[in-house]
């Protein structure tokens, strides 16, 4: 259940208005990485959370999410405001000046309507968790952006209070990744097969040999090596058939119940599996 | 600012899960009428309406639209938890079970996601609280038919829940209109060409002469005469030049600042304008 | 059977081209209230339409609607002309100018493809006529704004008829719902929970007291009460389950045949049901 | 100006309704190759043409094709008729018959929107023709799809009228190619670089040598011959720069003017520019 | 199996960069016509293709205009360098430069997602080689158009060898259609009904006769006879029944598996039916 | 430069095709987490990355993922084939079956089409890494659903060879992340407002006791604190004005050119900032 307080979260003043900058943050109101965006994604992974208190914690940033709508929608009315009255303003979007009558609306910088292609829900928590991280980077520098773009001191500083959220929040979801206490390439219930999972393709070839010299240092950081493509005398990537083990994968208490398990032809169930939590 | 508490707004329960009309339930909570269409049209208006009262009422309707979202989703998700184990439940929609864990998601019934232009928000309030009667009308006759298409009583408590509750934002968004106390076609600030204005153009013609008949006394129930077509040696529409005539509609106290009107060649503003009031 | 005459509806004049002018003018072709929108969402509505009178009214209307996206059309293109020979036209559009070579496309102000998620069809008559009322009003106040944000008296012309027929087709689709005799707040068959629909939760609040007995006076003219949330100690809305009664709302003869009726513990059919009518 | 007849261009009569097939019929109202993309393409080309004979032509045709969307339409109605009250025929469709109450909307066979990104309209006329060319070959193949897929005599009928009439628009949407006079391959004002133009990039090798032959006859038919990729000590493409030859094509009379030819550094028109027209 | 060399197909070099004109770039990157759309729509096609030489060449191509993707994307990244750190390069594209870091992504020239339905893939080989033509076809003119807005030699040399490579392909596809030796309005396996065929339906008239004269010229090029609308006394289309004559179309041995055939009423196969060929 | 080898990656063999779930195999094909989004995602932020080494990166993954579009788009065909002769095969999905002819096409499991919002590019190089790290582990959980919900051996192999490569480069990407020497929740260049940035805000509140504490415990495990709602006589957050500080973050020598630093009121340049790299 929700309830709405009628005081912004963080009360925001402007300068003057600036009309093409208020279409820029329209970004972070109807945008792909805007607010909406996030408050959808945490809520109804929420929603869909069998782990209360990753739950509780995925409606808490959920729900502040939505007061952050709320704040960008007042400081981009602010901005938009020329748009009624002057005709060059409302050059700058005629979608928001003629047919939204210079008030926000779910559309992004450049008109396109939101849509909920924007956002990454599995209903794996702990591949929805690495999606939320991702989405707070990217929700980061977009704010960053939009400050390196302004002068307005107002601006700025409603603009540092949201950015900051987003860091705050993207530490809420690596700490609940952490305590799921999954190993760091553990997805699912299926293990990769191994010695093909150690092999990176080299997919991409040319004549700059150093780079490719920094290349395979990255890679065998991450334990892996590079194969080359045949289409060049290397080996290629290894092919042979390998048949999925169940819960060859290691899972956590946190999990989300897994998606097709009893179908098909693997009649037993995982030792290691998790305990049986009540729907809601 | 927005707040969640951990509780429902309606308690749902449900005897056997029914994966298909779960799936038909989805229309309600990412469609094109359902509870997020609702509660952002809403919500959204609010944000922009300078309307005090109206705009409190909006965002009471709004938030209210929210917490139904939440309780669709809760009965979503009981109907469609088969989709987890079962390959059969599964093909009821692949994109919810292989994509989406079971779990619900912004998609409608076919898998269309949901997207911004569902929504009507044009910044005139006369306008826009009559965009959100239709919605609520749209809304209520979905809620009827999900009714009809279900046995489970639990089921259909909660849908008779919903439903009752579009009948209430209905009447109270049509309080508010009848309260700005505009002339029912008044719309705007320009008055439409008279003489014009009362013709309807006879623009589709058969030979079914009784059911014609019957068209034209709805017409005239609007105070319409026929004109027939050119094209069949009828007078066709007046299409003598018109100027528009600034302010020549009636205003309410509670009307949005018209948008555009500072522009151009018109200087001097209207006497009945409405009031500046403060922006939010 | 549709049947095209090689003139205009209206003649259209233009003083000096405006490209950044035509850009907006899109709105009413490709874009989510424009013409194309009206004449589509008419139309298909007469097509499905099974009452005989309101189908000629719906196919009269939506066939002049395509006769004005003609209109708008012309209108469009000589605004735009300069894009096909002028760099910087085409700057205020580059996807009408370097992909549409100039012309007219689907396409709104900003770019986006007209889409049918910009229409609202239901198949119930009595709900499809309020979206229609709505459809014109912000039509209208499209076309309003449109004419305050130029100066080229052609311009304005032309744009006043296609407003003045918009509020026409407004007072039509009003007559066309009074006429069907239905109470106001009567849509489909299930009444909803007497008691729950009179109550108006308080959703939003805060402390702007004046404000909120404002709101207070709007819903109690709408019949309503106000509830407050039991977050703060209110009562709540009333939650005690009721089951929908089929064929508890008032019906009209013109009403659409409802669905799902058949379907499900209800057996016996409505007394009060409309007359049987031939599908076409 | 556009005008409707109350009677079908075909008439239509089915045996017993196919829900499902009703379903897949929903490609040519609402889909992509459908009836209303037909209209709109060949439409919005002829407001655009400023060739009078073809701008008839294309008018023509476009509003057959709305003819023929009323004819579909219908057909369609027939075969839904079930969703309207059977539960299990309303899963054929969930959207259709929750959302649309069993009527017709402009939604394709899997419920997509109707999009203008369906159309193909470039404003060169020659360009445009080609597209429709096309277009018409795929309504075609999409009609004799669904004939195979009934067995229903009645329906067989409509679609064998409906798929005929695409092979009359494609032939003379030929000739209304032909006619121009251009030669096969010259598009535009600009002729492509002589010599580069001959050459095929034999971009995807393998093994299957008597393949390769084929392809090779196949080009070479075009008057093309194959160059091999420098990956493989091959010559690859002549990659020479060459500057653009304003005018280098043949034109027709019936040409769309060109975009942007007097922009930038060429101040000199064309010798052999088709005739200046009067702009419509 | 792809693999990537690290060097473009073809070396850009620009003088200046034009922000404005990357901007109308976009729309051969992430644009409807664009380099996206062609890899996609011919590799696709290549992927679904049962005939091997007309597989070999789709991919042959296909793969090319990846090629091009790259190529393009480096010019259009030049191009809008400006974004990274100047405000009014910024708001010549916010989505660009604000949420992509100004770096190229797959948006239009007025920052709309590049969707399938961009695409036209029917699966019927004879089909899609026209789609293909008329693809190449509009992506010349677009090219040509964006040479005449841009005075940079570097890139209008950039322009040149991708727009002849569009002249190439087009005589590929042309040359693999002809190859297949079908009647140039062979399409499928049924044939239209005679006499209906030839019947070219007058659906738009006026007064201007002199055009109309033409237009009869143009459709008697193609066999067709005018036939006015019964609306105007004409004889209208001839509606007699007829029912479908499976395999009455000539095909070709490189014809795609027909869809459907099998189905319903028609159990005896085609004698002229193209030879089995294995899946791939 | 890309190059094509009539050759799968990797060999696909079935039994019985098993169309259903051919269907369900869309998801990987056209889907938001398919091998096209994957392809595209990391290929066009190679285009846009200015550090060499993580560039091959991610061309090499990149052309990877094209590799595997083409063994899924074998794989699905193989499970699509009965859709060209069967019925009932074709209402599986009907726009595969009379669109597509039974093909593949850049469609997901219920037929939306690819859009590029399924993509994350935002142009900063340490954000899209994560991007990458998230899309890996939702692509990773996909093929294990689909692993579990068939029981062919063949196609399990494939699925099983294609999940093994997602976790690859999940580790390729995560090794590229972190040999950038960037703390863990540094982004760009400003960092968020001390204080602020420890405050966790508890804005969904309930009656659960014992779940809340483990959400504390999640919080403090990533240096967070709680911080209640000012609606409940909670603190509420701190939101003292703070303007962003320039170059307050930790820059790697990898990042990407920062956006707008060079705009408004800060003049002087960044000590710490990434020496110039030549753009490409």
């Amino acid at each position: 259940m929700y309830h709405h307080v009628k005081k912004l979260m963080y009360t925001v003043n402007i300068g003057e208005p600036d009309v093409r900058f208020g279409n820029m943050l329209l970004e972070q109101f109807g945008g792909a990485n805007g607010e909406l965006a996030a408050a959808m994604q945490y809520s109804i992974q929420g929603f869909n959370c069998e782990d209360e208190a990753r739950r509780d914690l995925l409606m808490d940033i959920g729900t502040e999410e939505l007061s952050h709508l709320e704040v960008v929608g007042a400081l981009i009315r602010m901005h938009l405001k020329p748009m009624k009255s002057n005709r060059e303003a409302a050059e700058a979007d005629p979608l928001v000046s003629i047919a939204g009558g210079g008030g926000v609306a779910l559309f992004n910088s450049v008109g396109d309507p939101w849509t909920a292609d924007y956002l990454k829900i599995t209903g794996d928590l702990a591949v929805d968790l690495r999606s939320n991280i991702a989405a707070e980077a990217r929700a980061k520098i977009v704010y960053e952006r939009l400050i390196n773009f302004t002068d307005d001191a107002g601006t700025k500083e409603a603009l540092q209070f949201l950015m900051t959220r987003e860091i705050t929040h993207m530490r809420a979801f690596s700490a609940a990744l952490e305590t799921m206490e999954k190993p760091p390439f553990s997805i699912g219930l299926i293990a990769p097969t191994p010695g093909l999972v150690d092999e990176f393709f080299n997919d991409s070839t040319g004549e700059e040999e150093e780079e490719e010299s920094e290349t395979v240092e990255i890679i065998e950081h991450g334990g892996l090596h590079l194969v080359n493509s045949p289409l060049f005398d290397g080996d290629g990537l290894d092919i042979s058939p390998a048949q999925p083990v169940p819960n060859s994968e290691k899972t956590s208490p946190a999990d989300s119940t897994p998606v097709g398990v009893v179908a098909g032809n693997h009649n037993k169930k995982s030792e290691n599996k998790r305990p049986t939590k009540k729907a809601s």
